[in-house]
């Protein structure tokens, strides 16, 4: 049995708190087990250099951990001057993963920002950020559609993400805690969307490898974490009409 | 009538949350109104460069806020790759302050960190900082105590912060909202302890000047503001024994 | 007696020389006993980004010490590649202290740059530097009036700054030399106009604490020590005639 | 038929020179198609701080491209003071993949420094930089054999990589030049082993996603890739007796 | 006789390969003995702010060492953040020489990027990056005469580098390489045009001085080298006309 | 006739006052026209770690300017967060030449800091850096010697910088103001030693060439104003006993 008696394809518990902040366009405290990021979203109207002139909008995301959000101080960033490959990582695939079930050309000219700061840390908290991030995300186009800054909502599908990986003891396992993830031969992130189909794969063995079969009941394992969460975030967005309809490929 | 229909010298509504996150060794979510500031504390088992070898420790302060704290969104130190003066004056004034209410010899060569980081703004985020991180910080000590770390508390008295300042239509306000402090012609930062002595006096006239009559009013005005917090957070961490011995200058 | 046998309530020998050197508006070598302070005042012909528009003007000051100032040698902070929190806190200091007695208005969109560097310091660089940077501003506005740059002198009244503090053996203090600086118990630089309002009052205990007692002698000795650096400005840039009539708050 | 008139499942020609500079442990030029990256083994008598003491080793690569490597210049990055997030996550890549199928207990405390230089790019760098920097790491590990500072080959496996991706003309399709690589849908990287395992995926669906049936024709173009892959090192650097004899994850 | 049988007045081999890669406007390989470096050159449509509305061209370059060019891995600038000092000296040496001789009017408001990564390293890398830069830019020119971006060739005259020292053995040498390079008491780098002129003469005693006469033999060795060396440029780009009609100061 | 009414080889008025400030180990204001530079040195008990061992020491020095030294005011270095080319090449030229006069074996393991800081210029600065800090350099090392850290003074001869140039109206020139160095077609800056030898020759063509017979010329003019700057240095300094008897090469 795993540490925190879960089974090997148990999520742990999740909880998506909506309006977190007050400020930002879209706020959301997720919690996934005891792992808890705040999500913000901010619209801001105008686009980075390399995207003007489009007549489409973008979004790009920022990642942080707080010092203590971790069982070790960590040095902040800010006091380093420079941010780490690590958080670049995490930042780019935030981003990229948002990016690929919105409809840009919808939101004009604009960036959606958005902003995962981790206040406590316990394994998952990239695929936490990207599961948060989606909700506050659409919080913020709803706000934008009700303001009448953009008319349609430009979500194509919903969009979650999660842990899995192999653990010497269990075999493969879904969403891993910090002890989990310490000690797995092999860890993958994967983010899925509503339609069920793969945005990000990233399958790593670090100082180990892995087999195509291996390979396979991790993506299963991950196939229904995803599911779950996104049962998790209609609890708290509702089903959106523009989702439904734009859920498949072909549309695109 | 102030905005939120307070009297001058009415503090907003103040919340200490104990044990907020689970890692730090003191962890506190102070709630000022409409700020909210996480204050958590680590004891580090050395001391800077310039402090070793003295048999005494160290404390120092952090300070961040994430970039939707507030209405607009700020751009990351981190990805500035420098603090900004303000960032500087605040971790500074909140370390300085710290020290003074404690016996650095008592903890030995250790330091003490404070990480004070604001999720949400509404002016005075300072001086909730200082008044949240005494509280995590004793948090920490009394757990290091418990752990036969260090031997006493090393508090000296009670120590927490507020804003007093001259609004052109309310004259002399306690405890200034951000709206408030935006309008305000003079802004004084003032620390005092459980002694009621004076630990910083931060007043100052942006544009603007004030009379020896002014500052006289202002000074009442912390007094009684500062008093009242002290209550608060003696609900949260009691009366420390250490703390009522030592509360006076002449054992120093 | 204190070291170099001043009173208790007794300023260094105070010397300030104009046009020190011949490229900038304003030019002023103050010096301060042995602290010395070449403050240079330069006006350019455009504000910073977040002024633009509001037809006023700004002013900035930088402040900086050279390497060998100081009994032991410094490092650059240009070769550490960052300004220090200390550096930064004098520099906003100084910027904000010159704005309280300057109507921008009527400078128009120019900013004002005051340049503070230290060529050899004995305690108080800061409030030389304020002192000084007074004198090099006059010096540069007068210049900018007889080039018909600007149609009056944009000076609402005199404004000088010093500091006071508490000492273990000789109680409060005027103008504290480096010596007494490092073994006050509580250090206060006040900065005062010359219609005798305070600026900046920054007071602080560090590793101790003060009464209003204590505060009040500590503010009448500053009182008294501004009164005579404003004289020594006086007989310097001389008595202008849109001071006097500026010199009073109610005019703003 | 594709651009360069390869077919859906075709390498470009790929060409590895051993010994291309001569201070080196280990260098080597690889080019693939019309991309071409200098890699260079060094090893380093000691290992980074966080490894010190473990009794063994650690390998970390440092990716970069010359300005005019592309089409259009690009600033470099010792110019901007920093790395970006792209360079970051190739570099980590790097040193992640080697590390998976090196001994590192038996190379002591050493650190084996892979540097890739990309000098001429047309799509795949990275990929080139894995295979060409496996290649490299090899030359330098022989040497060190030669020179008796290390006893035994401490390489498991041979190791290779290439990228996949779906193309919205040709469909799958194995090893993407920089013109197929900018319209692809789904763009993945893939390391694997000389037994057939994968080291990591990196899967990732920029603004589009990709279904299971997709994912397993790009896993089946990537084997085949890396097989031939492998023969051409094994042409340079010959069958090695240690990598025959460690070539099944069992004996790890 | 010197460590490679060279004479004291003799160059070492000497190769310049031209169109090295694909991208760039101009491109070279220049092998000095055993020093490699590549000269890439890139037109751009613009200049730098300080040049704007003059109706002229720039010529900016810069320099960059692999970090294994050299016996000992160099820590890359990159990582460091900064570039050195040496790094700098070079690249504003390699441009200022290169404007020398080219006619900035002739080129219209654009810059001409010289690139000089160092691949290989035996002393005189500064040197062997003028002689190879010269040529990429000559390169670089005649493609944007091709394609009528300019309309004449903007060259004056032929330049080339070498450096001269005084050696503890062999007293006045030409062309040291590394190891000559760190035992010479007198080490000086002279750039030359065509014509027979100076452009840069760069001498300097590191803990050593020189006399008159010993700057003469140093000054002869540099003009013998560096006819042979444009000797070498010209079998390279060949006679360009503009260059021959040029080659004489008085028309400036 | 020159704008100052200065023969061809006239050097401008030079004054070097000892002593100018406290703190520093040797202290020297050198004025050279209008021309004012700080130089100070400041001698460490320690080396930077790649002189450790050797039983030698080792000089550096660190230049930088006033932001109003100059007409136009210049950004801070410290404020831009790095250290311009130009200045780079200065404080390694400075270090540079005095290394060549001093026996470092003879000051043991220390560091010589000089710190050269320019609070008004008007061309000249770093030649006026080198032959000031000379003067600073043996203050500290005479202060050195009487305090018996140093046994002899480690001076092997005197040394001075100055500029020439070939101006287009007056031809060759000696101590360029900022205005000649500006319109110069040639610009050097040479350093020589007391026994008449170089130490450094700096001559540079910016967008122009020169002659044999124009250096020749050039070296002429830079030998007479160096020999009169010597005898200034002499009437500060006065004879040192050490200075005549190693006044040759040969004793090296």
């Amino acid at each position: 049995m795993r540490r925190d008696e879960r089974q090997n394809d148990e999520l742990r518990s999740i909880h998506i708190e909506p309006n977190f902040t007050i400020h930002p366009e879209g706020s959301v405290l997720i919690t996934v087990g005891r792992t808890k990021v705040i999500c913000n979203a901010t619209i801001e109207d105008r686009v980075p250099p390399f995207m003007r002139g489009q007549g489409k909008g973008w979004i790009t995301a920022e990642y942080s951990m707080l010092p203590r959000a971790t069982a070790q101080r960590n040095i902040r960033e800010s006091s380093k001057g420079k941010i780490s490959g690590r958080t670049m990582e995490i930042q780019r695939l935030i981003g990229r993963a948002l990016r690929s079930v919105v409809d840009l050309e919808k939101i004009g000219e604009r960036t959606l920002w958005i902003d995962c700061d981790v206040i406590q840390a316990d394994g998952g908290t990239r695929t936490a950020s990207i599961t948060g991030a989606f909700v506050a995300m659409v919080l913020a186009f709803k706000k934008a559609q009700e303001n009448k800054t953009i008319k349609n909502l430009p979500i194509k599908t919903y969009l979650a993400a999660t842990s899995v990986g192999i653990h010497p003891e269990h075999g493969p396992i879904l969403d891993l805690c910090y002890e989990e993830d310490s000690t797995a031969e092999v860890d993958m992130n994967i983010v899925m969307t509503g339609a069920g189909e793969f945005v990000e794969i990233q399958g790593t063995g670090e100082e180990a490898t892995f087999s195509e079969d291996q390979l396979a009941s991790l993506l299963k394992l991950a196939k229904k974490g995803i599911g779950e969460l996104i049962d998790v975030q209609k609890s708290v967005i509702g089903d959106i009409e523009a989702i439904g309809s734009a859920a498949n490929r072909s549309d695109r």
